[in-house]
């Protein structure tokens, strides 16, 4: 009964060799719009054209919200300007959006131009909110239903709008002037009796937030309250669209992609498909920020050339030094920004926090300097090298982890992005640092270690 | 109409301290399960029994749900055996398997052994099944009917399970085998007659999971599809639970936390409340072993004793060197590590990938490359030196880069996880490459150097 993804294929190139559309329709009518996106994606150049021809325009809207941008675009070119906008009519309006702000502004003028003068007015107005925000994310794909109706007047009035309704729970309830009073899930609806009335049945506690909001916080809202949607309002409190949870779902995976990038330096989204130019350009402002950091790294350690010269040695402890050093900032730094999204920060939390990694550093300094200052004992015999190696390792860690903990909380206090601005600070602080503290030890010892 | 969180913790107080349970009632009856536990946490603790004792036993079921685990063991403790195991009748079942996980085999039993047969039953099956798996996440707690149902007894029979239909939008539909064979929408019901068989309007095309799915596949197919629920089937097709969005959600931050720590190396699960000591002993296996890779770079340093002795100025350019092609290697184990959660990976995906990664390191490596020897040719006014350091650098960010996208990817094709194995390894073949460079370059050279 259930083909494997080749054998849908197979058939579907058959089905559109052969012209059989009805067969073609009777196919794919179950098919879940990712499904869709991926077979279109799987298809020869040839039978792509064919492949929309067949399909209705609803469907050439839920499968071109699953491609890549230039897909989409090459779609739309392929459809031509009348039917495209037929399809952008169907598409949901905050994907059209995203797909609009990537044509630049002159090719989307068309587009806009030739679609339902309603649709593209929403459609211009979402693309005037910035994108990170609730208004960048919302919707107005949604049901609304007046206070005063019966249960009868929302379901019919859901049947009108049934297509629109298909994947959302709930009903928003406005009162005369517009504002949202109140939601009904379609569970409540046929749980009523058909005469009440929706303003004896609905949730009025309702939480919306403003078009303003960052998307991360609207994430954390349907997050915390296990919401699969929420309403936007504006400043009147009137309902001007609403978020689902599949679009917080990307927003918390995007999220996540960023804190990783900026924490591991790799610069703007980098995927498989970036090319190797730009993916170079998006790396080299960190890695040439990092070579004058090392140069600094270099022109401390010339400062004590004399000390070096005399012993050697010393070179051989300065990788771990600096290496240990700028690990333990970096998991400072790590534990802080990833903490820094799920807790509230006051003046109590912060203070908890600092003793907590003064006290880190002190325990994993103590126990890293004993084990190094072994090694350089047994290594090379100068147990004075040993306790210099050692005891400078310790304070290196407990500033390292001093560092990666209050930078990062500095900057957040300064609405600074932590994530993406300590890493080079807390680097090159860190490097400057041991170096400084290991060449000084070394010096103030030099007569016991040549 | 609507109170700060401020002014409904006061009042609340005032309520409890009045003994006005009807008030109290009232006050909390449209809050949100996370608010209630909210305002829990924030009540002074000789008014949290009260605050228990004074809302139902569904209240408490939601509330507890959002507390973390020592704050839901002190309240199954305040209830007492007899109410505690009535209100975990009323929780969702993965929740409480994750609490009764929590408490130790001995302690749970009795709290078990209090419950409802049937209820406990189904935990004990929910615990059996390793919690990070479909099966660990699912819950019990969904509605199904028989596709030979009407509309109405399906909504007849939703009625009767109105309290556990809650937080869902789905009925599922079960052949006599107990099959699953389809779902229903809420809103398919509202758009259908009442006469209508549930099997002539069902979605027949139901996408399932297996019980022992990884939560990280599951989460990719909830947000690939869109889905806000995903029901799960044993071997034969019977339905054993459902898994729902809000679940994915956290499966989705737990996962992207889980990428942050292994990245940075930070070791296990450290938050803002892990203890100094906990904090010190979870970081400390990745900065000994950082430590050991310390001490291998300083050997390979003091082979080269003979020429860093003749020119001590290349020790300068060390912590440059060895700096960058660390970091190059971890940009692009970042990109590689995200990119497997999204794509999939055949040999035409991976061959691009390396030789996308090859591309990168040349075009940085002469970028930083020419830049470093101008640098240090300027400052030392050598020219041997600028080409020695520089074209270490750019055989260095080369490796660098193939290091880092290379290893990865062999984890991944034997399994391992590459985000959590990557790092030291790279971290280590990196810096011996890289010093191994730079030092046999400069001995090669080192006559033009003095």
């Amino acid at each position: 009964m259930y083909l494997t993804e080749d054998q849908l294929l197979v058939l579907i190139i058959k089905h559109i060799k052969e012209q059989k559309k009805t067969d073609f329709k009777n196919l794919i009518e179950e098919l879940q719009p990712y499904d869709l996106a991926v077979i279109y994606k799987s298809l020869p150049e040839k039978h792509r054209h064919k492949y929309l021809l067949f399909m209705d325009q609803k469907k050439i809207a839920v499968l071109i919200q699953e491609l890549e941008p230039e897909l989409q675009i090459d779609i739309l070119h392929k459809l031509g300007i009348e039917k495209s906008s037929n399809v952008m009519n169907l598409m949901e309006n905050d994907d059209l959006a995203d797909l609009l702000n990537e044509l630049s502004t002159d090719s989307a003028r068309p587009f806009l131009k030739s679609m339902e003068k309603d649709e593209s007015q929403t459609v211009k107005n979402l693309m005037s909110y910035p994108p990170e925000t609730a208004g960048g994310i919302m919707t107005n794909r949604y049901v609304w239903i007046r206070d005063n109706y019966t249960v009868r007047d929302a379901v019919d009035k859901l049947k009108v709008f049934a297509e629109m309704a298909e994947n959302l729970y709930y009903l928003y309830v406005l009162n005369d002037q517009k504002k949202l009073v109140g939601v009904v899930s379609y569970r409540d609806l046929l749980l009523a009796s058909i005469e009440e009335k929706i303003e004896d049945i609905m949730f009025t506690r309702v939480i919306s937030v403003p078009a303003d909001l960052d998307q991360e916080e609207v994430a954390t809202i349907i997050e915390r309250y296990d919401f699969i949607s929420v309403p936007v309002v504006d400043d009147a409190g009137k309902l001007i669209g609403i978020i689902t949870v599949d679009d917080v779902i990307d927003v918390f995976i995007k999220e996540a992609n960023e804190d990783i990038e900026k924490l591991s330096a790799t610069g703007k989204t980098i995927d498989f498909q970036t090319n190797a130019v730009t993916a170079s350009f998006r790396r080299l402002p960190w890695l040439v920020l990092l070579l004058f950091i090392g140069v600094i790294s270099g022109s401390i350690i010339s400062n004590f050339e004399g000390t070096l010269q005399k012993v050697v040695a010393l070179a051989y402890f300065m990788p771990m030094i600096a290496g240990m050093t700028g690990n333990t900032g970096t998991q400072s730094l790590a534990v802080v920004v990833r903490g820094l999204v799920s807790n509230e920060i006051d003046g109590n939390t912060i203070r908890k926090l600092i003793i907590r990694e003064l006290n880190v550093g002190l325990i994993i300094g103590v126990i890293c300097g004993l084990l190094i200052a072994l090694i350089a004992f047994i290594w090379k015999g100068n147990l004075i090298l040993g306790i210099v190696v050692g005891s400078s390792l310790l304070m290196t860690l407990i500033i390292g982890t001093l560092a990666g903990t209050i930078i990062p909380l500095i900057l957040y206090k300064f609405n600074v992005d932590p994530a993406v601005a300590s890493g080079p600070l807390i680097t090159t602080l860190n490097d400057i640092f041991s170096l400084t503290v290991y060449f000084t030890m070394a010096t103030i010892f030099i007569s016991y270690l040549m």
